[in-house]
């Protein structure tokens, strides 16, 4: 299942910024060798070094360095430089900057920030592509071609407001079809022209919901756009070496969703701060652990760490130091993950510019023997231990899913009403992907597009906006037999965030047997209780805050109700036949402590199978990795403390041989590799 | 005295969202009907529906809409459309749109934004109105133009700096006059050629006092020409209908006393935030009654609740639904300080748009069986029957005032000291009402221009800014037998926020008998004592804080002196004989338990009557509406639970008709509404 | 020492905005001789009075304020007037007016906000001031010129981005060095034509650390050229007499440090602002000597308290009156630092403008009775007596100095990394300040182009950023027999911001005998513990935060250490033998207790002599003035109330001639200055 020769560990390389220094350049490639790198990312942001004039392209110094990596056993990972453009592209090319929200060109800098639209810009990439994969491209170090760098971001300039109109045009056909779903007859915005439609401007409408949602999936259709150019000028030159783009996870203001066909593997920027404090590390895994399985869920395949930190970043508030242990702690969260690689963003420390404090494997002093550079070589031995041992050919497979889409994270950020101070739709779906993280059930986390036909249970939080044949979905899913959980402020808005009418959960009254009536918000510090009856096997009482609906039970069977205010005694969890399967309902919004009891009640109903025959302690959780022949069960202890796992099966580690019968000991910070053998 | 043929209960009505749809609205008017509805706003941003291409006019939909609300016995508001322009003629006129204090065009979108200069929407706005006034300006259901819509905000284009210094021209004749009332000896700013004027520019000048108070004045001048001229051609064409527009309470950029001639009827959206906290709502309720009373007070006659919303708005930060009770408790809130009406934002929930989850007498079900339903029209029907008792026949008619003046505001709020961290002027303001509003005695609250004649006692604290002939006017008002109460910094400045040279408070050491030597400001957490000397039936000690004046006597008594620092000794409350009244001067800005016990001490010394013979509750009100041959007193709960209020007279409830003897039960959050015939 | 014929007592004086009223001009002479006022500024801002159009002076006026003023003995200070244009040259010239980082032009407005880069600024500048030159130069009351008003701030015109090019040129000869130097092979932004390059645009390119740090130098230099070409005019026009330009202290964005050699006197603008609580009184005097000692060693001079209020700031959040004895205090504390002035903003209060609050020697009222005027006539009579008693034969001549440069500051603002909520540099250098007042040590505070050579002892914080030499004159001074102490993150990057490779401190390992391996960085909160051996007389344990580095010891002997995490056991304090002296190493920030004990011990160690031979109390401080015949020593006490310090000789006041034996009483707020005569 690995599209490369082997788990890669590697690194961001930037020769550019040394060939001043040949004596480094050449040190460089024998210090990779000591620290087990294997694979380096070239020639991200280079184009001022491989075009310094326009049409003068000086790809020599690139071509020395190929050679001599790949001499080394060193792959490369060829990048497109059009993350960054040349300054002398800036000056005579204005339209290649971004235009802001309120309308202001930007000047010269930074990167990541050429319009998508602009044909200047997508020629001089088209051509700079060119001449690098018909130089480059049939190289035999090359097994990769990393796409610019870290899409992301918009630009309002002319150009791109006339594609928005054409994209607007494709997607609506008639005027009166746009004014239709953009409720254009609220506060007189009725277009009679296509010329009068502008993209949410700062200065001009913001508000209107249908518009702010289009302009996001355009950005993202645009961006795509881009991409696919540049796709399409390095496969038609140089075929068969497989294309990504290296993504930022949750971060990101693209539906990354949308990329699934287009990149041959997912790759991903992945920078945890750890060491807030012991209590926030286990938060930081969750969190990282909840991105990894994002990121993993687009694609249903394993992918690449493309980058992250040796030791520490520069842009965080504080750059705290790794503590011993914690870099092959969170390398190998990401490979239990279903990673193939460990990148590092940077091979050597650079001396100036806004990261010269970011970690590299090298730091400024340009010696081996520092703990990073230590840390850095233990991990590249033990993936090539992993690697030789069969890790290649294994994948992460999860019965289970929640339910996370990009679309309604827009609209529900976008939403005014009914709690501006925080809808929390992230949080909600993230303290469900806590549940299953602590209790070593592996996830997936899908959008509304993705089939769910290869799960036993789905929890699937507020659905508020509705893409067309969700409800249609969730309903067969339920009815072959899943176990399904929704909750409040589901089935309000269709695609283009207009109300549904008539009764809600729209579509979805009869999966559940409820109807809303009303949702109360509540302020921060304001709270319900929920009383559970007697037919579940949790606590009496928890918590709610935040949202409460109001519903009443048209079909469906209350499991809990409220405890106080005017709607004391109106269901707060039901659940409903349907089918062979189940459909819960929540209908407000719970204290952890209900969710991980009540997930893990699903769980135990649904037949879902956890990672590894134990209760796992605070802090620790497990992820599986299938193969054919074995699985590998990753145990990962985000403790700075030892613990001790008790087992309810023995088992082998699969490094090292040893077998552990009833108690499986956990250094703080480490991670335990198990192997499961199919028997049969 | 209500100028309308009944108490109104209505809601603004968007027929044009729904013209796709017949059968809704068809079923709307059976609804109304059902809710108690009796009359409506329409045509409120119904301008590109009325009007989609330049010079075309659809007027039928809304012909039908009247007439078949009409046949239907419900009246109609009709607003002119102004409030918010058409794509089209935003793209063909851009100068309709505002430009900001950045010089900064805006683009399409919004609303309650266009230029109240430009030529170009006064024409097409005189036309749109011309045309409208002539279809339905002679419609017998038609009882009350709507100008516009909430006008509000500023504009900075070419025009309105144009139209800024013709205005300076009008108010200072000469360069000389201004640059002596702006102080422009300061700073070099003095102006030689009428061109080198700008207003407040953000990138510019926004420190010159006057020249900022002068341009909030030109704003809300050059509103209220535009309001005139709409209001021109109504009048003109169809003659006999009265005309308002709807105001925002004490939100509002714009001096709304300079409307009191303009209006026929004053109209106010009120959007009281329920449900913070049981403690907030009492907060919640004298804010708001306190903007009734500012709004009451511009005309000093009956007002119309023009919008409230029947559940929750979207745009706060939690939507929280209202308990049962407080719908009417909020509706007849307004009733009670002397609204006419009680009107709704919106009649049905739109299905897109920004305010989508704002409630609405119908919402998405489209059904009537709602609790918002129910609670309006339990509202309709109590309504009716307070509408035949005679309520309309009443007015507020206070023996107190409390002076608020909106110059005085922008001046303190611009003020460079000596307390940038907060003068607190209208929250100083609303102490002392509040004490009124403890007491259950009404209160205007009125500006500096407004006579003082009626009333037997005046709270006008903060003085800052002194317009003219205001400091005679208290004189004579005191002279003449008249309480006043004057506070800590007063008469520091002109009507150009320029200081008054001499002695302070300028024209006003003589009435109150003191003069300020200096002037303490305290960081907050920081206090001084006011210790109350034995003339006085108060507590011993109250404290003060914020603002401290170091007063000498010059005639006056001192009652209390200050406790504690180098000033401590120096008196803190004053009081001086002047003709056949007394004026008092607090020094200092005291806690609220002083404000209460001092204000009721005052209340009692000027023979000024309460609304109800009775101790209230905490968080219980009382106002009384008198007529000529009966009063209503409206008695509110603003508690959740349940009160008793001991009598000190019997009373009969003016609905029902039961006797109270000694005691006044309450439920929490209920209104009742007791009745005083006159005897004799 | 001193510059002019006595020590000043004067004030700030706008006759320009009392043109009409010629009796409160003749009322001003008599009140300044009543208070004691014995020279005025006169004309800064007076520009629109002096040319009111275009090349029409109009300078009579100002003749006669002069003339009368000498008359009554009063001396005047006269400033050019460039410090706020007419709006007539806003208004003509646009160019004069600043461009802001995102390129808007300024409209008309403010002061001190002019292109600093204008010919035609420039030209009209040199042209009033020539006229003022010839007019007034040679008036015997002339005794100092004041070139402009508190130059600041930065201009992004076209014309400054062309002047800053031409600095680049000049500075770095060739783009390849620039190249080099900004680090431009990062993020592909290497330039290939001096026109690609900006300043540091919002909208471009703001994290180029080199870029950032060249366009600093580059505004201060621009600034300077500015005020240079003033000097010239003047002194060529009217020689002999003193020119300055007023500073604003550490607020201000420029390298004052750099008017050196081009200012005859340091003069500056000090305003503490006193009263925020008793503690913070005393914070507020550290604050406020550090400032005075950092203005102070730009010359090592006596300098000039050129502003300061006699009451109360407007522009402060709060305006707290001056307690009774502050006033003294306050401006004696100047004195002590080595001012020979008191002058104040401004003689009489405006009646407009945005200062109308701040407070002036004469008020609104206009009256000679005020507290401030009292007060302020007893700092000039105690001035005048010690005047009479010698005290402008003195000066301030420390032993000590802390190492503060405005380069190495801006850096470490700018930096990315490792603490961005807070490097903390000022705050750190401040501490070390801190404990040498609270010894009363007296201490320059001096740059890094400032040389040694006087000093005994020399603490020199978090020297990240090394000017060229900086390394060899820290060595030169150890090995000469000086005590330094250096502290973490030192000896990180060139002067251009560009990382040195190699071993870190990078030309410092030697010196210190110690070499860093990483530095971690901890969040607010988080601590470390310091446990001190046995070899120094300090308590055992401190607690230290924010940075902590990990160095090995290469030759110097640890005397404390880390008590806690990974790093428990490495050295925290150092110290290394260099030639005749020693160098000591702080590797974290350690909290203020350290710093006063271990700076105690130092100042012991290296032989330094305190003001006082006394333990001073808390909030107490002593500073000596040293003159041939005799010293005056300073005591003040920032309490409230009265403090006793326990002497360890006699002293003699040098006021009153009392002789204090064994204890030295001060009343709250009050200042005490000895006299120390010279024996021998």
């Amino acid at each position: 299942m690995n599209k490369f020769p082997h788990l890669l560990h590697g690194a961001d390389y930037y020769p550019e910024q040394w060939l001043g220094r040949p004596d480094i350049l050449r040190r460089d490639v024998g210090l990779m060798q000591e620290a087990g790198i294997d694979c380096v990312s070239l020639g991200v942001f280079a184009w001022s070094s491989l075009e310094p004039e326009e049409g003068v392209y000086t790809f020599d110094w690139m071509a020395q360095v190929i050679d001599s990596l790949y001499r080394a056993g060193i792959h490369v990972i060829l990048a497109t430089p059009s993350g960054a453009r040349p300054a002398w592209l800036a000056r005579k090319y204005p339209e290649v900057l971004r235009v802001s929200g309120s309308l202001q060109r930007a000047a010269f800098g930074g990167r990541q920030n050429h319009c998508y639209t602009s044909p200047v810009y997508r020629e001089k990439t088209r051509r700079i592509d060119f001449e690098l994969a018909k130089r480059f491209g049939g190289h035999p170090a090359v097994i990769l071609w990393h796409v610019s760098n870290e899409f992301g971001g918009e630009c309002f300039c002319p150009l791109c407001r006339a594609a928005f109109r054409e994209w607007l045009k494709r997607k609506y056909g008639s005027l009166e079809k746009l004014n239709a779903e953009w409720y254009t007859s609220f506060w007189s915005h009725r277009y009679t022209d296509w010329d009068q439609i502008d993209p949410p401007l700062k200065t001009g409408e913001t508000r209107v919901h249908a518009q702010t949602l289009d302009w996001k999936r355009f950005v993202t259709d645009q961006t795509l756009d881009f991409y696919r150019e540049e796709v399409k000028t390095i496969r038609s030159t140089a075929p068969g070496v497989p294309v990504t783009t290296n993504m930022i996870g949750l971060k990101s203001n693209l539906n990354y969703c949308k990329f699934r066909d287009s990149v041959d593997v997912v790759a991903w920027d992945s920078y945890p701060l750890w060491h807030q404090g012991s209590e926030e590390d286990i938060r930081t895994a969750q969190k990282t652990a909840f991105a990894h399985d994002v990121m993993r869920s687009i694609k249903r395949e394993p992918f690449l760490l493309m980058e992250s930190t040796p030791g520490t970043v520069n842009w965080s508030e504080v750059s705290r130091l790794k503590r011993p242990g914690m870099h092959m702690l969170s390398s190998l969260q990401a490979v239990a993950h279903g990673s193939n690689s460990v990148q590092y963003f940077q091979w050597r420390q650079s001396r100036g510019g806004c990261e010269k404090f970011h970690s590299a494997v090298v730091d400024q002093s340009g010696e081996s023997g520092t703990r990073i550079f230590r840390d850095v070589q233990a991990v590249g031995k033990r993936l090539a231990a992993l690697d030789r041992a069969g890790l290649g050919e294994t994948e992460v497979r999860p019965e289970t899913a929640v339910l996370f889409d990009w679309e309604n994270r827009w609209a529900l950020r976008d939403a005014q009403g009914p709690r501006r101070i925080g809808m929390h739709y992230e949080e909600t779906v993230r303290s469900f992907h806590r549940a299953f993280w602590e209790l070593g059930v592996p996830a997936d986390v899908v959008d509304m597009e993705t089939s769910l036909d290869r799960y036993k249970l789905v929890v699937a939080p507020m659905l508020y906006l509705c893409r067309a044949g969700i409800q249609k979905k969730l309903r067969h899913f339920t009815e072959a037999g899943g176990t399904l959980l929704g909750t409040y402020w589901s089935g309000v808005v269709n695609e283009n965030d207009l109300c549904f009418l008539g009764a809600v959960p729209a579509g979805m009254t009869d999966l559940f047997g409820i109807r809303r009536e009303e949702i109360d918000a509540l302020y921060d510090g304001q709270f319900n209780r929920m009383l559970v009856n007697g037919k579940l096997p949790l606590k009496p009482e928890y918590r709610v805050s935040e949202l409460c609906e109001l519903d009443r039970c048209e079909g469906a069977s209350p499991l809990a109700e409220y405890g106080e205010d005017f709607y004391r005694g109106y269901p707060a969890l039901t659940v409903h036949s349907c089918g062979k399967g189940r459909a819960y309902y929540l209908a407000a919004r719970a204290e952890y402590a209900f969710v991980k009891d009540f997930v893990s009640y699903l769980v135990q109903q649904a037949g879902v199978r956890r990672s590894v025959n134990a209760e796992l302690p605070h802090g620790v959780t497990a992820n599986r990795r299938a193969g054919a022949r074995k699985n590998f069960i990753f145990v990962q202890n985000f403790n700075p403390s030892t613990v001790k796992i008790a087992l309810n099966a023995p088992y082998r580690d699969a490094e090292s041989g040893s077998a552990f019968e009833k108690e499986l000991p956990l250094a703080g910070y480490e991670v335990k590799i198990l192997e499961e053998t199919h028997t049969g």
